[in-house]
């Protein structure tokens, strides 16, 4: 059996240079194969990284053996159970003890491993994380945040919540943009990120009850949060330059989130279609490849997949249920990336100062409101 | 002044054969030059076509005195006012009795014209409908509808409400739903629509309350109401073949909507960059022209430019702010269309009885459950 027992093993990059993180093997729908063959270029890129695999060990064992990069990295860990895209979350949470995915989860809350990564069913996994890992203290609704292509400096922006929770009130919103804001400063390396409110207009006006009390609730923070609120942002902003992080409640940002992706999806199928279509478009196409190929390496969603969970006690990445080996390898990245930065500890320090931030703003949000900064 | 003395006007097409739209001239990003070259090409294309022209009278005479194709055929109407993008509704409302928005809508009121068409300020164009136009009989909240692309044989799907309310309960839903199929049916020319409600998973156990009470209330009408229920749909249902129209409320659709705008234009400038970023990028850019400039017809957002205002006694296409001639030339087709396939009569007629429908629904809906075509 490969063992990390060559290597030490620490929390955030800090002490040894050597990062594990814990990669659930199972439950993606391109099998154990994707995710081995994701890893391993992952091992091959990054020479500090070592991985704990869950899954079951007959057939792991198989596949890391082929694996030359993975030898000595990459301890197996046995569990029988694979959680299905269909199953229920709560029925996971019950019966789930001896699946992959939970014995994956189990290492970050051992502290064996930074981070966790899986490609499995994102209902079981945020459920299973929030009942292993817990949420952070002051967090009320944990946000599952994702990168979208954008046109600023850093090609990215943060969006969340796109789906851990379909409803949030004002003060999950000046949580939302707290989490985001640390994300988006340990993940995109931005010193003072600029935060937006997700609403249908950018005036003050426009919008439900509960939007206008987050804005005030985040611009009140703005200054102590060490961010920038740009104020309300619209759809079109998501993949635009306004702002770094585009705060909403789940519902909203899940719908966004998935008409983006199957719109960006139908342009690139119609227009490689567009080069297929008769002898003088093959021709073109060919010749048009190595930009066509530019092009898509900039949009395409396996380089950046990775949903990150924000607000519980360690980080875990839910990668692309499709994602094929650079999906994973890209998934993989960003947890080692957020490992390297010491996310977790940082997150938690954040929120925490937050929730005295809310608990003070309860009463003093109208007054400080003119001296922060907007 | 030109008239449309020599022309006899009729309400959707039946009778004579000549459709008359009004259009608003002023409003719009590019000013009225950009509106009455865009109408003048519809004129070119569509023989039958008449227009009212709206806007001051000097400026409008000298553009349209340019264009031959709409000689005789283009009544132009004086009004001083513009509203403007920044204009408040409320305000619009109370005092923009000489603008031209007001003007337009004033010959569909008076039956002159079968529809109007306006670039201008969306809330104050839907507010004015509102309250010069009168909501058909039955409708608690109008809707405004737009055309998606899409993978279906018919290369769009509809969507409504894209931000004429942010909120949406259950019945409206349900009315969202019938108006919707009427416009596929007439817009689309599909017999039988499927219809989808927007959620964050197909599961019938996702999302609020109020949606699964729409869900129910959806799927007991289908029969009766001549479409097809397929269940709850997700964001990458918008651009794909699942359904042909996708209902959600107002906020919902509008993020959609502007998500997906503002990802596909990411996209295609990326890709233009990705054609001039060297020379031989250049040089295939050249090459792969034709198949680019297919690709660009297809989801170029200015050929499908207008969102039809649903639920008024009277149709209102609002062309997009920013449209050019292209933009406004699609604007002014959609609103052909639909006069011409007596759109407005034949909406009203469903809306009529799809009240009876949800008098009888509140008691009836579960007994008609499992009967229903699902």
């Amino acid at each position: 059996m490969t063992s990390l027992k060559d290597h030490s093993v620490t929390q955030n990059g800090t002490g040894s240079d050597r990062i594990v993180i814990s990669v659930d093997a199972m439950g993606g729908d391109r099998g154990p194969a994707a995710v081995v063959a994701g890893i391993a270029r992952s091992a091959h890129k990054n020479p500090t990284l070592d991985f704990i695999l869950h899954g079951p060990m007959a057939e792991l064992q198989m596949l890391v053996n082929k694996r030359s990069e993975l030898s000595g990295r990459c301890e197996i860990r046995h569990a029988s159970g694979i959680v299905s895209m269909e199953d229920k979350p709560s029925q996971v949470m019950r019966n789930g003890k001896d699946t992959s995915m939970w014995s994956a989860l189990e290492s970050v809350k051992n502290k064996e491993a930074t981070a966790a990564v899986s490609c499995g069913n994102t209902g079981a996994l945020m459920a299973l994380s929030m009942i292993r890992l817990r949420k952070l203290p002051g967090v009320n609704r944990p946000a599952i945040a994702i990168l979208w292509p954008s046109r600023n400096p850093q090609g990215f922006n943060v969006m969340l919540d796109v789906g851990a929770d379909i409803r949030a009130d004002a003060k999950d919103l000046l949580q939302y943009a707290l989490m985001g804001a640390s994300y988006a400063r340990n993940g995109l390396d931005l010193k003072k990120p600029r935060i937006g409110l997700l609403n249908v207009g950018t005036e003050q006006n426009k919008g439900f009850p509960e939007l206008k009390e987050a804005y005030d609730l985040i611009e009140a923070n703005a200054e102590r949060g060490q961010f920038e609120f740009v104020g309300f942002v619209e759809g079109g902003d998501i993949p635009g330059k306004r702002c770094d992080v585009i705060v909403t409640d789940g519902f909203t940002g899940n719908v966004a989130l998935k008409t983006g992706e199957g719109t960006a999806k139908l342009i690139v199928d119609q227009l490689r279609e567009s080069f297929t279509q008769s002898f003088f478009g093959r021709l073109s196409g060919l010749i048009a490849l190595p930009a066509l190929k530019r092009f898509q390496k900039k949009v395409d969603p396996r380089r950046v997949n990775g949903g990150v969970f924000l607000g519980l006690n360690g980080t875990v990445v839910k990668s692309h249920g499709s994602a094929d080996e650079t999906g994973v390898s890209a998934a993989v990245k960003l947890a080692f990336e957020l490992a390297n930065a010491g996310f977790s500890d940082r997150l938690a320090a954040r929120v925490a100062s937050a929730d005295e931030l809310v608990q003070s703003d309860t009463t003093e949000n109208r007054d400080t409101k003119d001296k922060s900064n907007t």
